[in-house]
């Protein structure tokens, strides 16, 4: 009997509070009483992101909302400059194309984070309408430089700023509207502690201003059609409803811990990690610019990290995620956002060091979850 | 925001399958679908504790358990053998003064096993129509060796063995049948996993003949009564519902386990916690004969026991027991019975160590959880 514990970078824990509100009986959507919900849920919204804009909830996955991104605020045939890091970055690039956008991309070697110059020099010498970017990029472990980037883009009056921070929203400091960031994008399984299902993206006034002008075909994900009934405390379409309350009591839990609080647990997570698997040996695959949401760490010499992941699958009831792509079964990848605290790193690094250590991997048991002791 | 962690020997964690079968709306008891219920349980019951006999449920805490065994089985004036090594061998004592019974305590030192040869003499000297003893003595963290004293009380035919399992049915193997004991008690908050609220005790032919013959007052208690209805799946009284759901719900789970399974990992956490306390350089306050139900471990010299409690409490949102009257302040008690896993026990003991060593006792952080990922 081991227990499970869901270590990957999404979906991730969701707290007994809020299991037990969404369990309760559902209840119709076209009601004063889930208005108040839409209402809760908007003001929750706007003080985590920081922003007095919109914030539009979508029924989606969070590829919905970056779809939603691209196909609401641009035209056929714009230009948009995509960083390229990983996986997530190369989706946006899919969806420009599957748009009919002309995708620039920044390829950046996996591991390592965007250089803003590359973004500056290419806004000075091309034409682009949109800057997409992850702020953090879950394939990688790799934090992008959110703020520089913005410094930059904020200057071009005919460039959006989209930032996908589905995994960095909650985790790390974005402050939407002191960055000037346009859309930024967040899903439910992730910092938010809920279910997958929900998507959240917040659009600013320049944004509004390029969907009056976008001619690129839409229909469920319409941002403007959503904007329009928010004002009235509902949604387009039928809302996700148990989600929806969720989510509400998720953003009284995140309230009641305070933004610079789960910035702060979540930072230390992210460090007790990394400073474990300096501790044993082991080297981080993004050392220069980690994200705070999940840490890729290289696996060692002749062990494979697919096997790394399958042990703890089956010896120890633990879900963590391989590396993809190229980097399948020479990375791993832990998640920390959310809904876990230093003790579950300590359990989960635990679990790492004796699959590590069965594999073949030789070290003092121990040491990396001393490392984490320290930080606590 | 640090989550919740019940590291206590009893009330346990509850299993999330069991809680949300509990969550299910109540049904009145009176029915065909709750006589199932009955009948599954009792059914789940006999395999748990290994026997033919009828085990009876009780809506009460184990305390009432305990008193039914005395107030049922025994006559006014009669002599009983209590073995008296902590607060539960005492409450056995003061439950027989209260129903008029000639209690012999046999004073054991606390942290110390009974002997059974002082059980083999006083049978032979006295005379006494019951033995009571604990399986597991929580207050110190002892087990007392109940397979040996078995062997001396069955070769009394005017003699019943009450044995408390509260804390040991479930988690070590105690064949009722094999070993002939008359009455086993146990609780559903222990290894049952259940919340408090339930008592069970199973009642040999021996100790049917004794009930018979019982002068002592008593209504609620009344195992007689209780078995009549038990042979139509009913119960005298109110059952409590939905704990009798969830106790049908986590006898699944144990049988899916499987009993010497639950006796291994019970073991290895046991091992694995007193290994880690040793690795840096604690005592334990049991060290001859332990419980693999909760480790009582003695405070290193200069630190107040009293404040590690309260320090886990605060500072890690975790409990875990102080040692009781002359033991308060120099003991602490973890418990490791019921719905917990190896990775449960390196999370604890990762939070013990670090507020001991906040606490000023001074070693190399870690080094106990390197001993329990060794087990693992």
């Amino acid at each position: 009997m081991m227990k499970y514990r869901l270590m990957a970078p999404g979906p991730t824990p969701v707290p007994e509070d809020v299991l037990t509100e969404m369990a309760k009986p559902i209840f119709h959507h076209r009601t004063p009483a889930f208005e108040k919900i839409v209402a809760e849920v908007q003001s929750g919204l706007k003080w985590l992101y920081q922003t007095k804009n919109d914030v539009i909830v979508l029924a989606s996955s969070g590829t919905g909302a970056m779809e939603a991104c691209l196909s609401n605020a641009l035209c056929t045939g714009d230009g948009v400059l995509v960083v390229n890091g990983g996986k997530f970055g190369e989706r946006f690039g899919k969806i420009a194309k599957a748009f009919g956008l002309k995708a620039d991309l920044i390829d950046v070697k996996w591991g390592h984070a965007v250089d803003p110059s590359v973004i500056q020099s290419k806004l000075a010498s091309g034409d682009y309408r949109a800057v997409c970017v992850q702020a953090s990029e879950t394939s990688t472990g790799v934090a992008h430089p959110i703020k520089e980037i913005s410094e930059i883009v904020r200057k071009q009056p005919n460039t959006l700023l989209i930032v996908d921070a589905i995994t960095a929203l909650g985790v790390v400091n974005i402050p939407t509207d002191e960055w000037d960031i346009d859309m930024v994008i967040c899903g439910s399984q992730k910092a938010l502690m809920l279910p997958p299902g929900l998507a959240t993206v917040s659009v600013s006034d320049k944004a509004w201003s390029f969907i009056e002008k976008s001619n690129i075909p839409k229909f469920y994900f319409n941002l403007k059609s959503e904007r329009k009934v928010l004002a009235q405390n509902t949604t387009a379409w039928t809302p996700a409803v148990s989600l929806m309350i969720g989510l509400k009591t998720a953003l009284e839990s995140m309230k009641k811990e305070g933004l610079e609080q789960m910035f702060v647990r979540h930072e230390k997570m992210a460090t007790g990690i990394r400073g474990a698997a300096k501790a044993i040996g082991l080297k981080l695959y993004a050392p220069e610019s980690p994200s705070h949401s999940c840490t890729a760490i290289c696996a060692p010499e002749g062990v494979d990290s697919s096997k790394l992941v399958k042990g703890l699958r089956d010896k120890f009831n633990m879900t963590i995620a391989d590396g993809q792509d190229d980097a399948k079964g020479k990375i791993f990848r832990i998640g920390h956002l959310g809904y876990f605290d230093m003790l579950d790193m300590v359990s989960c690094w635990a679990a790492v060091e004796k699959q590590l250590f069965d594999l073949g991997y030789k070290f003092e048991l121990g040491k990396g979850v001393g490392e984490i002791l320290k930080l606590m």
